[in-house]
């Protein structure tokens, strides 16, 4: 059953097979935790680890009964430093004991033994910052990522690629290329990985790709349903997308989406009622979008 | 005399000022510190948060002297967590009080408000893990980096931008659209950024162009000259090139080459006297490849 035919066995099924269970048992909800300065203070918490902690917690136990995944984003654990990776440590370690999934949102990217470190960083067996998945970077190219690739079919963990973002910057790298893109080489790429995994069951390698990119996907001809992994669409409430938004551009890969809300969600805090609601109210929309048709 | 037209006085010169004194005053080396596991292995050192610690102390003693910048390998800290975070916050802290320069090799990227936490991160006045300069991926597109660049021109600080490596990988997405390439998007974007440095001084906002890109550079037209900013070159010494190599390959730009070399070096030590020399080596060979002419 394992993707990896090691003479080791994995020490759990493959991400892909785990994240289409909890898609399923729980809906296609991915509640991101981004502390960011104004939420911090909008919660009437101080902008130090110790704010972090709370607010961490707090978001942990309102969404942990409905999410299918938590994405901590990285960067605003690291603009406190040591002390802000401690309490991200906590979280996954938390997430984890509580049956949440761990999307550790980093984009990372790297060559050779530089890029295994980071593999090893958030994808090893025992690492303080062991994730289910972690999101990584592909300047450098998609083959460049192969030390994680490797890493987590063997300890049965994810990726996240970046392929197509909504932001208006995004295209004077990833449109490049015309009916050739970089980003439908990166689609193609990580397409080419799962089909190794199981049929009928998501393959662990995901591809992120923006819940408002709108037209780009047909105009580059990316086949995002080929790709056969969990597509991690952010861009969900704050940003400006609906569910029904996500359902129309996602078309017959939409079963593969996992729905990403940070601030939609967060904004409703600081209590643990509030942000459990607005977690609810979003599971619910992702959902009832799946009983839609595609325009 | 400052870059950042702003109403706060920036606290420092601009990075690209002092790191162009930098390299008159001292040659144009800059030192990675690589904790890997083997070298760790090699030292004698366990592959932990201690291990980190002298290792980097003993690099940063050794190099102190003669180094115009160290560059610590993010990746390798991360690796140990919060633990390996705090020994890194120390080498940058340590490496400030010695006179050497900073660039912390983490290769970050994102966008919006999630960007501007990394550039908190690695730039802020009084940031733990503030640096003299980072280095970024531009994969959601060099725009994507503004907050960067802007908190790095408000501080004194400096970035480097990806630009064209030579892994066989790279050229999967940095080679796409040929004479307009990706690879060409981001000099020309770092160009028109530099273009507000002060006549005859090295911009703020540098690339990383790999010591073994060869006739990649001519082939995409790519003129690193017309950057006016730092070229940080890794690959010299244990990944194949040598400082004539490096001649060759910038020709014109030589002069904004900041030679990096971080295997070759610290596979001398684990003894101070060892690393120093080896760094004097490359230094030297640096130094003899700038009075070559370009073939």
């Amino acid at each position: 059953m394992a993707e990896h035919a090691g003479t080791v066995p994995a020490p759990r099924a493959p991400f892909g097979t785990r994240l289409g269970n909890a898609m399923a048992e729980r809906g296609p909800l991915c509640v991101g935790i981004d502390p960011h300065p104004a939420l911090l203070r909008d919660w009437g918490l101080p902008d130090t680890a110790d704010g972090l902690r709370t607010f961490s917690a707090t978001v942990l136990a309102a969404v942990a009964p409905m999410a299918a995944a938590i994405k901590p984003q990285v960067a605003l654990y690291e603009r406190h430093g040591a002390a802000g990776f401690a309490v991200l440590e906590e979280l996954l370690s938390d997430a984890t004991a509580a049956g949440v999934l761990t999307i550790a949102d980093a984009k990372r990217g790297d060559i050779g033994s530089t890029m295994a470190a980071y593999a090893d960083a958030w994808l090893r067996e025992g690492s303080p910052l062991a994730a289910d998945a972690v999101t990584l970077s592909p300047y450098l190219g998609f083959e460049s990522l192969r030390p994680a690739l490797d890493l987590a079919a063997a300890t049965g963990r994810g990726i996240f690629v970046l392929a197509l973002t909504s932001n208006p910057e995004g295209a004077s790298v990833q449109h490049v290329g015309g009916t050739d893109s970089v980003a439908g080489r990166i689609v193609r790429a990580a397409a080419t990985e799962n089909a190794r995994a199981a049929p009928g069951v998501l393959g662990s390698v995901g591809l992120v790709v923006g819940a408002t990119v709108g037209a780009a996907l047909t105009e580059l001809g990316l086949d995002l349903a080929a790709v056969r992994g969990p597509l991690l669409a952010p861009g969900l409430g704050a940003q400006g997308a609906t569910a029904a938004d996500l359902r129309r551009t996602f078309g017959g890969a939409y079963p593969q989406v996992l729905g990403t809300s940070s601030r939609g969600i967060l904004a409703a805090g600081p209590t643990v009622s509030g942000v459990r609601a607005a977690a609810r109210a979003t599971l619910d929309s992702l959902e009832a979008a799946a009983r839609l048709g595609a325009d």
